[in-house]
């Protein structure tokens, strides 16, 4: 299971919007073993970072889903990890820098335009896990 | 928009569950051209169909997010299209049969013992669709 988040290459963020709903953004993200980080990137956006929806949602509420998963037309072979847990925004400056560093390393799109130095990081700490499937 | 509505495989279901946290889970679909339904269906599942968590969710909470994207090592390509909505399990039985027919015909994993005919479907009415990226 560790092997396969580390490697995967999209993660599914959901988090809950102030009036309750539900929202849901795939993200890049890395797994160092222990938490996930997910940096706000420089991929075009809709709205300004700080506007983001993810991040006024998880400002509110903090609790969030982020799904690994693997679609196949051979139906044996599915499977997910629903990690559900506790997004923080990143605000050490060495712990930002160590998860850039990481995302950097596993994404070779990652040059220093689509993800800048101060680039805004968030933490994900998971609190429960859950796989099912081919895993 | 659409055809991609209709020819992706399958989405990412967000939820929020009673204690006001993010749930997701990876959905098989089919879109009418106007709203969503996906079956609760014989997949294996960790629990009953009753006490399945995306159903208890909708139950307390009916606004839910369906994600469908396109994850590709060439950044240009990404695309999602991000529904916001209103989920309902069916109880029109009419409603159901065509549901499921959709389904059936999407899908040719679904056989008569991965989708019953008394399988619940979930519809799912759009009030918000985000579109993002290469679409």
């Amino acid at each position: 299971m560790r092997a396969k988040l580390k490697s995967s290459r999209v993660a599914r963020l959901g988090t809950v919007d102030a009036e309750r709903g539900a929202h849901v953004v795939p993200v890049c993200f890395v797994y160092d073993g222990k938490v996930f980080y997910s940096a706000i990137d420089g991929k075009p956006k809709r709205v300004a970072a700080g506007r983001l929806a993810r991040l006024k949602n998880i400002r509110k509420t903090p609790q969030v889903a982020l799904l690994v998963d693997h679609y196949d037309e051979d139906w044996t072979r599915l499977w997910y990890v629903l990690v559900r847990g506790v997004a923080e925004l990143v605000s050490v400056s060495s712990e930002r820098k160590r998860a850039l560093k990481l995302l950097r390393a596993k994404y070779r799109q990652y040059g220093p335009d689509l993800l800048r130095d101060d680039a805004p990081v968030l933490r994900i700490t998971p609190r429960r896990v859950v796989a099912w499937g081919d895993i």
